[in-house]
């Protein structure tokens, strides 16, 4: 029973060796057949895509991360520029690497910019091997900015640093990047000598990459979104440098890519994993999504899908301007770690999710025998097969991706499934999947919060006032935030002790 | 109109400089006061755990985490049994530190035995000044154990190792031993002299360790459970030898406990969490809870908390034995990095979550100015402002953990204060926080896959026979699952290329 029901709707791409078995999830052959036309529409749509339709409606964008493994099939005669940046890559890590000079790269990106770079480093990387050794530089926190930095004490002289950011102004980057030039130029040396910058071509980065004369400039597309750029420039540069096999990333997305796009549902595992998100969630959202990679290095995969999955189908309003409030929550770790933490919830608590187990059949590593036959990744797959069992013993749904083993093509694989699934799911739902509206309203309200603060400075006196004196009639609660803040870090002078009876005033010279 | 309801509610423990502030979760007066018996059962309960309780009924065990940092209050004279450990702990620390001959610690454990001294290990450690640097195993996967053991090659003879395992079974824990220990003899080192136990008396790991008289050996009590093992040897052994301030942690647990105990809802920063969690999820598990601590340094707290938070409240029965499923998910990694993953989601997408932000008060780092009265550090609080008055702009709940700064007091109390939340919020739903009944059932149906292994191993024969004829009655499936991953690590040969037409034969020798 459960083994026909595996046989009939196994799909997958045999020339990566991945398959997607869906059999443990709850769904019929007369809800496949209803959801049909919908999906004719999405293939239809994605071929739409893919032919260079302006599919990014609301920021007037074209969407091209599967021309970058397949430059042939780019519209508007954008395959020669794909090509021309994965040579200008090549050439420049081969120069790289036959100087032999560095042995550390700093990569300073947030987001799109970051989380593709580090889970590629750390699913394909071995410290022991790596040409040259990563680090990330992925948010505005000074503290978490001067441990990286320590690290790399003395050693500066034989870092690469790479600063990535699209529109080349975000905070983060740019804040990270000033912190890093500073340090750089505190050991005497020339930053721009050592520094890469990969950006959109005219962005406020990319002119003082030209003006100061860096030691590499490579461009993000404008049609390429953070998210899915894991093989433009952002992702290849640094696992070049690495010594990581970009070719092989982009064969397999560009393998997956090609069974993918093809419009028979039955055969197509992106389809058939879109649909199991509709049928799991209700094309609502109604249950989370566990990311369950059994393979240490696929540690960061969940996170890595997060920002795909999430930041592409969280989205407020529908292609036809309708309120739907939409999108799926995406977690997860690594198996059987996350069976000693929260399996506990999965198998008896609230049914609120669904599990996407990833298998990787090869062990690798050690074959010491534990005992007569039996080996460490016995246990390792047995605690998958075991959890995958006794979730369904429980009627808690999960489905399977397996993979011969973690190398670049299956994870360039990997990653080409997912973004095909998430493209698919968001025409299902009828949203657009490839702009970010909401991430805005943040950066505004932070930009405001910058501009009190300068305003609460400039504010202060020897004279203890309250934030509601200081503020001028912007937010009182804001204000008292900021200035606490501010207090804690010397640079304001407080007396009182609770909220209401706070004072501030100015630190003595 | 949000300042007075910031003022009217804010509770704190301020010997540790922490507050909590929940003006921005949705709750009246009216609810609070109709949940207040109800929360003085639940500190009443607490108490008699806290006397010492079979708190752990199903279990048949006492709960004793809160004794850990104020052994005069443990019952039954188990408080010398605490100060013996702690004292214990330290002394083998300050040898270990004085003799000058380890530089690394790699520590073997999983779920409750990692997760903790992961956390603090990066959350209070620093690469460059930690006495010993620490490492973790906490899986059986063969290549993630081959990764770590490469990075010690040549180091392991200063290599300290230490097993955590409460029951001394754990097969994760086990395997990876077994694979470490082979290394040290492969390595001509006698295992024995570099190993360390840390589990409860007379299990077989530290039956082990007393037969082959290694260096070390701490008791893991009965009365503790694995995820509210921080403050045992458990994490005190690993943050001790690294060098962190264990007293610290300890102290600020204890702070933070004396606070929590005390049993007025409104000024208890513990049960108003509860409370709000309540409200959030309509004591249901309705909502999932949002870890963002704004601070690189706690980037581990959440996937902590998804074990003490899922495990405890993941539960199918309450206390009545009627079927409940419960349970709260958890997820979230740091911001503002994560503003930038899927907060585009949490501002504008489904309204299924609240967040609990982490807001620490002091920078650290460099002061460096990037424009006048700019610094990085303002640009990350700026950012944790304006996304939590962004959410608030749409309507989504969050609240506010504030410390200072992140140091041993303010750790042992952030997970202090989660600790006794989920005691109460456990109580306010009627379950037993303390068992993890469901993780047997992965475990058992693991057993039976490595049974099936041992079973197809020895039915197979020159001749290629399928799944079916080689299970004999067992599982089509499993079997088909299990030869798959013994064909792919060179251990069985296969012929066909489709699931049901795959046959299986002996690999010549």
């Amino acid at each position: 029973m459960t083994w026909q029901r595996y046989c009939d709707y196994l799909t997958g791409v045999s020339s990566v060796g991945l398959t997607l078995d869906i059999s443990r999830m709850n769904f019929t052959d007369a809800w496949l057949e209803e959801m049909e036309p919908r999906m004719q529409k999405a293939f239809s749509d994605m071929a739409e895509l893919e032919r260079g339709s302006v599919a990014n409606r609301d920021e007037g964008r074209m969407v091209g991360h599967y021309w970058l493994r397949a430059p042939e099939i780019a519209p508007l005669g954008l395959g020669p520029e794909i090509e021309a940046t994965l040579a200008a890559v090549k050439k420049f890590t081969a120069g790289v690497h036959a100087a032999r000079h560095y042995t550390d790269v700093l990569c300073i990106g947030i987001g799109g910019s970051a989380l593709g770079p580090m889970f590629i480093a750390d699913a394909l990387g071995h410290p022991c091997t790596d040409k040259l050794r990563p680090w990330f530089l992925d948010n505005t926190d000074p503290d978490g900015i001067a441990r990286v930095l320590a690290q790399l004490h003395g050693r500066l002289e034989r870092t690469l640093t790479v600063v990535i950011s699209k529109s080349g102004g975000t905070p983060e980057t740019a804040n990270g990047m000033a912190l890093v030039e500073n340090a750089y130029c505190n050991c005497g040396l020339d930053f721009a000598r050592h520094a890469v910058a990969i950006t959109m071509h005219g962005s406020i980065l990319d002119r003082k990459a030209i003006a100061e004369n860096w030691k590499g400039r490579f461009e993000m597309f404008d049609w390429i979104g953070g998210r899915t750029s894991e093989m433009s420039a952002v992702g290849l540069l640094l696992a070049a440098l690495q010594g990581l096999d970009i070719d092989g990333l982009l064969e397999g997305a560009r393998l997956v890519d090609a069974a993918t796009r093809h419009p028979v549902t039955r055969s197509n595992p992106a389809a058939m994993m879109a649909l199991m998100w509709h049928a799991a969630t209700n094309g609502r959202g109604e249950r989370d999504m566990v990311i369950l990679p059994y393979k240490d290095r696929l540690l960061l995969f969940s996170r890595y899908l997060q920002q795909l999955i999430m930041e592409s189908l969280g989205k407020r309003l529908d292609l036809d301007g309708k309120v739907v409030e939409q999108g799926i929550a995406v977690y997860g770790n690594k198996g059987s770690t996350d069976q000693h933490a929260y399996v506990q919830q999965l198998r008896d608590g609230i049914d609120n999710f669904f599990v996407v187990f990833i298998r990787v059949l090869e062990d690798g590593g050690s074959r010491l025998e534990l005992s007569p036959g039996v080996r460490t990744g016995d246990y390792l797959d047995g605690f998958y097969l075991g959890t995958r069992e006794a979730l369904t013993g429980n009627c808690r749904q999960s489905m399977t991706i397996s993979v011969p083993r973690v190398d670049a093509r299956t994870a360039g694989a990997l990653i080409a499934l997912f973004e095909r699934a998430v493209g698919l799911y968001a025409n299902l739902v009828n949203i657009n999947a490839y702009h970010q509206p909401g991430v805005q309203a943040g950066k505004t309200a932070a930009t405001g919060v910058l501009e009190l603060q300068a305003a609460l400075l400039a504010a202060l006196s020897d004279e203890p006032q309250t934030p509601a004196e200081l503020a001028a009639g912007d937010s009182e609660e804001t204000a008292y935030l900021v200035l606490e803040h501010l207090a804690a870090n010397g640079r304001v002078r407080k007396t009182g002790d609770s909220p209401s009876a706070s004072k501030y005033s100015r630190v003595p010279n």
